[in-house]
């Protein structure tokens, strides 16, 4: 699995940097998480294909997180997609999307299964009623799975964002052990169609009768990596329950501590708090991004944030992360 | 005046032409016709400022002239715009807005002054009542007048698209005569304010009592240039009449004449055709743009252009041209 990130920008582009947006990969199918303004002209830049794209997460619906999916949506109209897209995200989606269908601004000739995540799935029992999301509890929101495949599983959970705003989580599923090529070919297995078979999980039959079993050429089973991606948010417990025991939390850090009031009124973190998160979750890399234009660079964050979190990088547009 | 090509790409962007979106520019004011997705992102590779921008002209609601609108819109928000944005365009706009607005993936807390062009304004007396907009008519349809400042006067006209789309066309105010600064001086009055004055059509009164009148300094008033703007369009009446003598003709040229059925069927012109219409209106010049992206180069189109309208030249992306 790896993460390709395609917009590392808060609230505005910047000549180096984009809005959010992130990509992640394994083999021929690709998540996206979050959908800026100018996401499809990002994913032009790299080796991505629109035509493998399965899914579409979007973390709430600010527009530098979201304005371009409209754009994306129709280019994968012109390019003859016939197979469904995924969304994932807040109540309001399906408006959107049908309030633009029906102006025609955009484009959409293939099914689009939009999944609004209502604040009131995390309502847990004994809880009370209350109109809408309410920021923070005591005891964090459990995450709730909302997409599965037969190489992912993704959940997500509310964070403490000015609006209602959803973190992801993304486990993949135990990867087959190492396929001893050495092995099968001694047992008599002839390169090619059967290598797949075995490597994907299945026996073969051999010319001469006989049988193998995958158990026979591949390693022990591979634990799947897991990533989480926390924007917009300040700290909070649920970003902490979402990211437990990460391999990778990708976590905003849209100010430095000098900024720490900023953050709060606006519904951000520090590079510092984004740090604390990662320590306290137990996540084993982070990955910090969103940054606030006025930063030329993102070293005075990415300094701030090691001095909680050693094991931190800050992001880049494009740069390519293997957890 | 002078106009910066910002997107060229026809239906989605490509890694060299972004989609629809043009700047006519004067002075310290600006005036943005179209606005596909990360116009705002080619702005910043401009000298043009946004908090100089005054208008923004819609064509039609397709896309690609128009996802870049809520980025830009917010953009200048958190940039601090005070000053109210006119936005002209066809029915549709303020429901877009407002839907955006509601669900916060727009921000917006400055004026926007919304002008919807409704096709019904276009009718003239004696035509029969009809539902909405019907393309073509036989004796083209008059401009409208939709915009007006100082220095320009906007007008606009219904073309001949698959839904409902306007042309436009400014027309620059007279400019004052070229301003005699030997001659100024020679009349005692100092380099500074009072040149300004003058140039500005104001008289101006010199210390030692005399008075200086704007003509006793000026050339004589030169005539304001003129610049229609027609996409997405096949050939029509409308665009010939919106064009008539124009300084510039900016003409979108989708395909060449070999897909001439495709531009029939979506609503299009071929570069052949472009060039015809610069033809029939008088045009001085002709710039094509709204390239299919199947066009490697444009090479083929402006052959094919010039073979009828010799002075044309092909647009590409950030092109500034003086007209």
């Amino acid at each position: 699995m790896r993460v390709i990130l395609l917009g590392t920008s808060s609230g505005k582009p910047t000549l180096k940097r984009n809005v959010s947006a992130l990509a992640m990969t394994r083999d021929d199918e690709w998540l996206l998480f979050d959908c800026g303004e100018a996401t499809q002209h990002q994913i032009m830049r790299t080796p991505l294909r629109t035509s493998r794209l399965s899914a579409v997460f979007i973390t709430h619906l600010h527009g530098d997180h979201f304005n371009g999916l409209p754009g994306l949506i129709s280019t994968m109209g012109l390019d003859g997609r016939e197979r469904a897209l995924v969304i994932v995200g807040p109540p309001g989606i399906r408006e959107y999307v049908d309030t633009l269908s029906r102006l025609k601004t955009a484009y959409v000739n293939y099914p689009l299964e939009i999944r609004e995540i209502e604040p009131k799935r995390f309502r847990e029992d004994g809880e009370e009623e209350s109109g809408g999301w309410k920021a923070r509890s005591v005891k964090p929101r459990r995450p709730l799975p909302v997409y599965e495949t037969e190489k992912y599983a993704v959940s997500a959970a509310p964070l403490d964002h000015r609006i209602y705003d959803l973190g992801y989580r993304v486990d993949e599923r135990p990867r087959p052990g190492e396929f001893n090529v050495e092995r099968a070919l001694a047992l008599g297995v002839e390169r090619g169609p059967m290598f797949g078979r075995l490597q994907s999980g299945k026996r073969v039959h051999l010319p001469n009768g006989k049988i193998v079993e995958p158990r026979d050429v591949l390693g022990p089973e591979r634990a799947g990596k897991s990533i989480a991606y926390c924007t917009d948010t300040r700290p909070c417990a649920e970003s902490v329950a979402l990211s437990d025991n990460v391999d990778l939390l990708i976590h905003e850090a849209t100010y430095t501590s000098e900024l720490a009031e900023e953050a709060v009124r606006y519904g951000h973190s520090t590079a510092l708090q984004a740090a604390s998160v990662a320590k306290q979750a137990g996540a084993r890399r982070l990955v910090i991004t969103h940054f606030s234009s006025r930063y030329m660079t993102a070293e005075p964050l990415l300094r701030e944030a090691r001095s909680v979190f050693e094991n931190t990088e800050a992001g880049e547009d494009l740069l390519e992360i293997e957890p």
